[in-house]
């Protein structure tokens, strides 16, 4: 593709995710991303051929971009300082957006689960990178004193990853980061983290 | 309303709510539901004007059925009892549905928190309502010494139906029971619950 064809397609991308993470893939139509991006019918026809390939795209970008928040979000002088961070860049992240949208993986997951196994498929990949990610982060904090050692560390990753959900839900329902910020505190006190 | 006419309401809802909690609101077509209950387009406008009037009414009928579950999953012998009961029906409801369709309200929420404050309204009420009586039992349960009591019970409430909510998210995207489970296992012993 030219570079035009890529900045073209990455455009498309960027501006249908905003739409599809705020009313969802079901209810996002064509139409509107043409109006959003601008660009002629044929010039998304051109890149996506139809509405789940866009949507397909769409994921597999929101993942390389996730993958990539998780990387520089977990990072810190020690184990327990990474999950302090991702903690608190989790919620920071979700402010800056004013709860608008949500977790695009958590949306899609309730949409798709039941009734499409590609974009469930991606979704259940999705989930488990994030968990092992955090599975890890948190072994090694328990291998540091920094966490609690009486759960497995793939438990509390699990517990984890589906409070942060849960935690969104509520906070983007409430349009406020109370209900998100505080299910990461008790998470904190659950797991007995000393960071210093 | 005569009595047949209430009972092809009901129906009508029932039917609606299964194919929507699948689906979502938006993905859900009046054609569909029609087909689904095999009354006459004229029926079902006859008791619900336009699909919004249906969405809400099945809201509205959800959400008294929940309070229903609720007030009876949280009894047992001492408030620790009542909360180990709920933690199990509420794997046992979902296990029961094959984890097909999850929780109409965490769906709802995702679905129209950015987009109709209507529905969002509903849900906001019923996530408040559980919580609350989620909390009244944690906090009945730490006055009996079966919970911790470092932590509000207004915090480890919001915590436990955050988890749910996300414990129901995994294991409806991976068909099994495993994550729901597993969260509330980790959410009894954060909680330190001592049930007899």
């Amino acid at each position: 593709m030219t570079a035009k064809g890529e900045l073209a397609r990455r455009k498309i991308i960027k501006i249908a995710t905003a739409i599809v993470n705020r009313k969802g893939f079901g209810a996002t139509t064509i139409q509107e991303i043409i109006s959003a991006t601008g660009m002629q019918k044929g010039g998304i026809y051109f890149h996506f051929p139809d509405k789940d390939a866009l949507g397909l795209a769409i994921l597999e970008k929101a993942r390389a971009d996730f993958l990539l928040f998780l990387d520089s979000a977990l990072s810190g002088d020690s184990p327990g300082a990474c999950l302090e961070n991702f903690f608190r860049l989790a919620v920071e992240k979700h402010l800056a957006a004013g709860f608008i949208g949500g977790c695009i993986f958590g949306n899609t997951a309730i949409e798709f689960s039941d009734t499409d196994s590609r974009f469930a498929a991606i979704i259940e990949r999705v989930f488990d990178e994030w968990i092992e990610l955090i599975r890890r982060t948190v072994s090694a904090a328990q291998d540091a004193g920094q966490v609690r050692t009486d759960i497995p560390a793939t438990e509390l990753a699990l517990h984890i990853v589906a409070t942060i959900e849960g935690g969104i839900m509520l906070s983007r329902l409430k349009k406020n980061e109370e209900s998100m910020k505080k299910c990461l505190d008790t998470v904190r006190t659950f797991l007995h983290m000393k960071t210093v």
